[in-house]
């Protein structure tokens, strides 16, 4: 193999990152458009102190750098919340998804990093707020822009979110998944529960109960220990139930909206297809998108701002 | 002091025993009725071997214990659970509170124990159980035979009990109470939340939108983290936030019932007085019993006909 065959690891033209809570995901994009890297790591926001990031982001980006230049980081997500690398304040709704022009600059100590974060969006009443779903909606907009109808961002706080116009009007984010985790692995209903599989009928057997009679949630997640103890419920059949229940009274909140306005789920894991299993049976459709797609779509869409601001 | 003034340690006449999930409380009764010790320890249900019961009870009581003779100890709770001491099969409603016919006689080693385990109660449907409470609803009957109306029963599982005529003719449990443990504790809402006091101006505030719209319970408590954020929401106003959801869904799911049934609560500590706002808030009065008296006079009652059995 000579030199000319194998140029070295190559250099980005810019690196796209959306750094949860949870964890770091970055694509490195080459001048072409093309991913020639992606890489994450558990050095999510709610583990570093500020001083952390810029470390954090080295260690999966080094050797993608250019010397002699700052290559452009496009981050969305928490770590520009107040507790990340640096604030990146919230824009308020009503509102289109952040561009650019709305990102805070961040100073770093190597000159070979440009990094720029987008802001959140808040509402002001009811009190809600996203960080990092706003660039998803952004990328799922560049592929539909004049969506009139609600997007289902399932996840550990699943969001439902209006588009009109290609604006965000309202959004309403719902604890469902925490809640979920907290019960099935803390709670007393975490000892008749299958820790991996969910009978699906009894999963939409439970969402049409929450439809019905929503108010009864405590007494329902009770009853699915009870019937563990004396009806023979089984652990897959309890799995589904709980999971039923807490997606069905999400459901039912939503209701008067999924009856009249189309409906995106922005996902295409286990999760999203079950929230598309829950509406179907209650009678309403909602497409599939692919998440991972549509958050870099949602960063590109931010980079390709960006080099225009700078030209 | 001459051994005709310090007659030794006294003995009981016979012993009440509370075995719950976390803890074990007895009181050992003397020949006129009168509580002569009143103890507890840590050794509930939940940490309990079958065998280690026995070993359990007499670390508490062996002092009170006559020689020659087997003292009467009656049990209720979730000793009789099939994961306690020995099985008591449930009762099953509509019926009258077990009495002491309907209790498991419990081998022994030592001779000076004369165990019986009273049995819970379960409802087919919905399917639900309860331990215990049964015990503190035959105390209450004792003092109100006739009445005709909702018992409340405030816990870590609150139970809602029909009583007419001297029967339960249905319950229901919410898991409430450990709702409120894992979500002020475990979750991202423990962020923003005294863990001490709360407001009860966003108590009552909470249960009056929980009583409108009881299906956003999960978007409610969302925005008790969002409102810490962006809209100044204090750490004893989102406690008072986070329990007034909680119990005001409750209150949702009971509403009927409520707005048309007489309501006593069996319970005098802060939780139960934080039902009688709540019910408050919503235009229902309810009275308070002491639930240590009320279950010490359910054990009296089956140690009482106990003892008719045996002469």
């Amino acid at each position: 193999m000579t030199p000319q065959e194998n140029p070295g690891p190559m250099t980005a033209d810019w690196i796209a990152v959306d750094w949860g809570t949870t964890n770091l995901r970055i694509w490195a994009i080459d001048g072409s458009g093309k991913t020639i890297a992606h890489r994450s790591s558990a050095k999510g926001m709610g583990k570093l102190a500020p001083h952390e990031f810029e470390p954090a982001l080295l260690d999966l980006t080094e050797d993608l750098l250019s010397e002699g230049r700052g290559t452009a980081v496009i981050v969305c997500g928490m770590a520009g919340s107040r507790q990340g690398w640096a604030e990146a304040p919230y824009k308020t709704t009503p509102c289109p998804p952040p561009t650019i022009g709305d990102a805070t600059i961040v100073a770093t100590r190597d000159a070979r990093l440009d990094v720029r974060i987008l802001p959140g969006i808040k509402q002001l009443e009811p009190a809600d707020v996203m960080r990092g779903e706003e660039t998803q909606i952004a990328g799922f907009l560049a592929g539909d822009p004049e969506f009139k109808g609600l997007l289902c961002l399932p996840g550990t706080h699943t969001k439902w979110v209006f588009l009109d116009g290609g604006r965000i009007t309202a959004f309403t984010t719902f604890m469902t998944g925490e809640l979920f985790a907290l019960l099935s692995g803390q709670s007393v209903l975490r000892h008749g529960l299958s820790q991996q599989d969910m009978d699906m009928d009894a999963f939409r057997k439970a969402v049409g109960d929450m439809d019905k009679e929503p108010a009864r949630l405590a007494a329902e997640l009770f009853g699915v220990r009870a019937a563990g103890l004396i009806a023979g419920l089984g652990p897959e059949q309890a799995r589904g139930r709980l999971s039923g229940l807490l997606i069905g009274v999400e459901l039912a909140a939503v209701r008067q909206d999924i009856a009249n306005l189309p409906i995106a789920i922005l996902g295409s894991d286990t999760l999203a297809r079950t929230y598309r299993t829950a509406l179907e049976s209650l009678g309403h459709s909602a497409g599939l998108l692919d998440a991972d797609t549509i958050t870099l779509k949602g960063l590109t869409l931010a980079y390709s701002s960006c080099s225009k601001v700078s030209s």
